[in-house]
């Protein structure tokens, strides 16, 4: 599909969560290592359920300012006894609670990223906190020109502060800026906010149990298989 | 000279201004391309000297959170009348407000981070903002793990909010950080913190006509010739 796009893009400012890295597959194979007893898979998909609703509680401001590391820690608490590890000592609590610090990258992410690094400035604009990315692209090798994430902004998306902030910190206007993410309601908001926006298809963030639609959106600036082929869309 | 490290830094964050790069052998062979009747070591120690006062605005509540780059550019439109170049547009300030983002890496800095980034996180922690550091670091190819700017605290250096905040970022004790700079008021300044310091000797920083002093405190932990030999004196 030979896409017009109204100017190319500056930035690109890249979703992490699902679009670079496969939470689900990290989540399973490390509790297929550490629990084999448990089914990883439900693990997996439960500690994920209640990422939205913690970063609403903050939202609403019933928490104060909290990393996704803390959320993602409590989610943990309230989940582990519905999987009979109510007992984990909180060394292994914490431990475990850095598999996001870990997730692999999706098989096109490394060669996806450093082709597109070369044209453009590429920056995640993620809710996982600096720490987080920062670990995770040194573990994985994600070689990102900058870190930028919810806590820069004290707001976690789909908060308009964050996708316009993104803008601002490179002092350009949002038209050239451009969000990369799996998932439309991201893309959406950035999309209000004036951004371009791209969607990649990652039929598998769920895992094979749980195929996810990935249809078109016509509102997209782009739409990519994976980061490849976006590469090969901004040539 | 062995060093006995307190515990071997996880992180290690880098002032930038002076340490990693040359401002003013930057400024000067800008200046000497585009304006060569003007004296261009006078020209970058005017726009550098007024970098202090201008932070100290901000940080006074005098003017509200401000860039540097705006700072940049107030301190720009304020000198450039002394040098005879009142009459320049704004169109071409704005680009040569830029050359901060432009500036030009010391000889040792990118074999020397390289080294370090190697057992070491290798992070900003400058005043520069985010979108100026991150444009510098691609320009220079700075191959930082992190680009963590003033910015993200809305606080200048020296206050301790900037040094602590790079900690707890990373989710480390102070004393798991070491900042490297070339600039002993910074370090004392994170050290105050709890922070480990690291001097970097850069005697021509403003100019062969200005050597600086770089003689070694004790208070630091280490003391460097550059960043090749810190990286040497941390393996």
């Amino acid at each position: 599909m030979a896409a017009v796009l109204p100017t190319p893009p500056r930035v690109l400012l890249f979703d992490v969560f699902g679009t670079v890295v496969d939470w689900h597959g990290s989540i399973v194979a490390e509790m297929a290592h550490l629990y084999p007893e448990v089914d990883g898979d439900a693990f997996a998909v439960a500690w994920r359920e209640g990422y939205r609703p913690a970063m609403a509680r903050v939202t609403s401001g019933e928490l104060g300012w909290t990393k996704v590391d803390d959320l993602h820690r409590m989610i943990l608490d309230d989940i582990l006894p519905r999987f009979g590890l109510e007992s984990m000592p909180s060394t292994e609590r914490r431990e475990l609670n850095r598999v996001w610090h870990r997730l692999a990258p999706w098989p096109d992410a490394i060669e996806g990223l450093s082709l597109l690094k070369r044209r453009h400035t590429i920056c995640t604009l993620s809710n996982g906190n600096i720490g987080l990315l920062t670990n995770m692209a040194k573990q994985a090798g994600l070689p990102w020109d900058c870190v930028l994430s919810a806590e820069v902004f004290r707001a976690y998306k789909p908060d308009p502060v964050v996708y316009r902030g993104a803008a601002e910190v490179f002092d350009l206007a949002p038209s050239d800026v451009m969000l990369v993410a799996a998932h439309q309601d991201d893309l959406a908001a950035a999309r209000a906010c004036g951004l371009q926006t791209a969607y990649i298809e990652r039929p598998l963030e769920f895992g094979s149990r749980r195929p996810k639609a990935v249809s078109p959106d016509p509102a997209n600036t782009l739409h990519a298989s994976d980061l490849m082929d976006l590469a090969n869309q901004l040539q």
